[in-house]
């Protein structure tokens, strides 16, 4: 079937003004956050709801076209946006937004994949509850990306990743069929778990459509900490004892070498960064606490772990936040970093897992190798330590020009790192997923079996190889 | 290839004293627990390392013959005995049993599959941490049987099921080659979430040979409450209360019908039941309260939660126990109901889960639908409130011969039962599996897109289907 038809059919299933053709698409052509070459879609269509969605699945399956699903464009991998052939469908999911029940008894809600986060969340704050998924792309990301990504974020370390806080999915298949798995059940043992085979799958098996959410009460109180640690071992020491006196009120511990933090010092001034001037220390954490109970429990527990870790030797000085606006200024230091990076000139990003143990010798061995490699070489290190998730980016030396430094060195300085990362038993994706940029890592530290069972299981469930192509896995 | 060639491949592979054969297969051959008709097995093999179980699965793929993996032999859904073909091999994982590490400071423990439940819990407790899984067979239950059918049991509010104490797995595939999935890590985004696919695949995809799992800080301190309500919708809303109160604290939410405890009253009396006698209350809940502080601490936050529940008038009475040996005792009244049911007689048994605002009205729909059948029908019905997961059993009106109940009323219990947890929004199997027990009810209830990716995925997984074939999926 000639292109035309395909065209004709869509806009007769989903309305004229839904299917955008042309050359003003960018805004779902191109992977805005990784300012990476602009693809060409065939069109973007953006069907009302899940019946249409599984219409225009049937309509590309007659003819063979691929299609990219969408949610808010944020993928940090090129998961949602389309190849330069002009021959991808772009099915954008921005129209399936509703909230659709809120279950304050079961504490679930059921909200359409192109929900935005943020809206999610507001969602649930308005029934008193609370949604957890937390990321800095809250404002755009919708729900169904973070569904297909297993989004991670801030609150990991309590919550879970996307896929902890799913009780159901609603999909359409490759061969535009609808599966409703809308359940907000607790336990369900009938059969496979195709949920958690398609979170995480990034559009490749099906097109999530909606989604039961898992909603918690809303914390009584919040506190923050800012300390500085002699050392990453001492953060791994400190984290153990904040799981040991916070247990599942700790729902923050995110690290921060000196490098990240003098970044933003000096590219965003707006932000004082809490001793960092005091103290000579290598190494800070931001940590945070959300009590059932009361500030004032929050605060005699906090201390009390300050107290055991002074104790034990693991930090050289701590700040409480006093109040709300100080510790959404921790936060905003901690969030600055990658902006203060951007600004200081590009860099190499890398999105890395490690077992929590392993963590201090892997900094070590990894920071050698690089400069061994590299002189001069730049090592901006941060993350989720509660989650063994670095953002373990590397920076030109001072005085580099950093697209040049990008250009000659990014191969090797990939390598080195993910080759390392693997040798620790680590993962070159924690939470940003494969899409189209990590591919060949994929192939490379993926074990053999687990891509021979991956490859048979998107063959059988999607065999024309329309879903999401050459994501994930090599077209 | 004939039979005798296998047995000596097999003999070879884990020598002649672990491939037993022959009239005392019993321990192997039948399903202990619902004490259905004994199997038939080809052999029963007992490698000792996952080499030895993938040359003995390398072997069986080689002759056509089908594998029933096997743990601790307490499936309660025929998932883990051979039919009575006398053509199934059992592979007993019994002597891979090792703990293989603890990781104290990532939180985790690998241990092998056919460690006893009971024993990797002591590992963790000798470790300092808690692995929290438990459930009534846990002195013979093993991990990798956890594992394959998805366990729950009673600390599921706070912990999740076992998929969510997982964090990787080592597994021998169909074609007997090794998936070493075994990592420690909390984020990793690499390709499909195979490790879900096959927790809770009952064997039929995979054996699992070994299992990285979750630790936690133990609590400081347990209470246990026990309150009488006056309906269930009122420990609809003492569940709601006790969340928002104790938060994380809420280890158990058990619930209790009157009938259920007063059989426990008249079959176990060494038990006495708390607020039987004193109270003519329809429902009783159990609840936990893990601390992590102190005693004092978790003293007061029950206090707190109970007087919350009685201005919101969602309780009778309670009783909070006073030292840990009455703590016991009322979780043992708890764990007496299916005894005291089987002395009172045979009967119907349902392990359903439902959306927990939809309890009340289930239980009531369902209630009187079974009046109606059956004149005098008897419902004995407890379970995990805080999971939404029943026990919803059915016993023969007093005075009724209770074989002839069953035989001649199963399958319209069932028919009732199952079709109104269909209705409600619920599942046919919370926690127990399919086995080949319910695969006829997975068919039914099931949706039949799921359905077909479900087998799908077992046809490209296990294209010979020997991998524990008609469990879960027809054969």
């Amino acid at each position: 079937m000639p292109e035309e038809p395909l065209l004709d059919v869509l806009r007769h299933t989903v309305g004229p003004a839904h299917v955008l053709t042309g050359d003003s698409l960018g805004a779902w052509e191109q992977d805005r956050r990784q300012r990476r070459p602009q693809g060409k879609a065939l069109a973007v269509v953006r069907p009302a709801d899940t019946v249409q969605v599984a219409a225009v699945v049937r309509a590309c399956a007659a003819t063979g076209t691929p299609i990219v699903p969408q949610g808010g464009n944020t993928s940090l991998s090129l998961g949602a946006t389309p190849d330069a052939s002009g021959r991808e469908l772009v099915l954008s999911l921005s129209r399936l937004h509703a909230v659709r029940a809120i279950d304050p008894h079961n504490l679930s809600m059921t909200v359409e994949a192109g929900c935005i986060l943020h809206n999610a969340q507001q969602a649930a704050q308005q029934a008193g509850l609370l949604f957890p998924l937390s990321l800095a792309s809250e404002g755009s990301c919708t729900v169904g990306g973070n569904l297909a990504s297993n989004a991670g974020g801030t609150q990991v370390l309590r919550y879970g990743n996307t896929r902890d806080l799913c009780l159901g999915l609603e999909v359409v298949t490759a061969q535009g069929e609808v599966w409703n798995g809308l359940r907000g059940l607790r336990k369900d043992n009938t059969g496979y778990d195709l949920r958690h085979l398609l979170i995480g799958s990034e559009g490749t098996l099906g097109i999530i459509t909606a989604a039961t959410l898992k909603l918690f009460p809303q914390p009584a109180a919040q506190l923050t900490a800012w300390v500085a640690v002699a050392s990453i071992e001492q953060a791994v020491v400190l984290l153990g004892l904040a799981q040991q006196y916070l247990s599942a009120g700790l729902t923050g511990f995110e690290v921060m070498g000196r490098p990240a933090l003098e970044l933003v010092a000096r590219h965003c001034p707006q932000w004082r960064v809490p001793l960092l001037a005091e103290m000579a220390c290598p190494w800070f954490v931001l940590l945070e606490n959300s009590d059932c109970e009361s500030e004032n429990h929050a605060r005699n527990r906090f201390e009390a772990l300050m107290e055991a870790a002074l104790a034990a030797d693991c930090i050289q000085d701590a700040v409480i936040a006093q109040n709300q606006s100080q510790a959404q200024t921790f936060w905003q230091v901690r969030e600055s970093i990658s902006q203060a990076q951007a600004r200081e000139g590009l860099n190499i990003k890398h999105d890395i897992a490690l077992p929590i143990a392993r963590i201090p010798a892997f900094v070590a061995h990894t920071d050698a190798l690089l400069a061994q490699a590299i002189a001069g070489v730049r090592v901006v290190n941060f993350g989720h330590l509660g989650d063994g998730n670095l953002h373990y980016n590397v920076q030109a030396p001072v005085g580099c020009d950093a697209a040049v430094f990008l250009r000659e060195q990014e191969a090797l300085v990939n390598q080195i790192v993910y080759d390392t990362v693997a040798q620790f038993g680590g993962s070159f994706s924690a939470e940003h997923g494969v899409g189209a940029l990590k591919v060949a890592q994929l192939e490379q530290y993926q074990s053999p079996v687990a891509l021979g069972w991956m490859r048979a299981i998107k063959q059988a469930l999607d065999p024309q190889n329309l879903l999401n192509p050459g994501r994930v896995l090599r077209r």
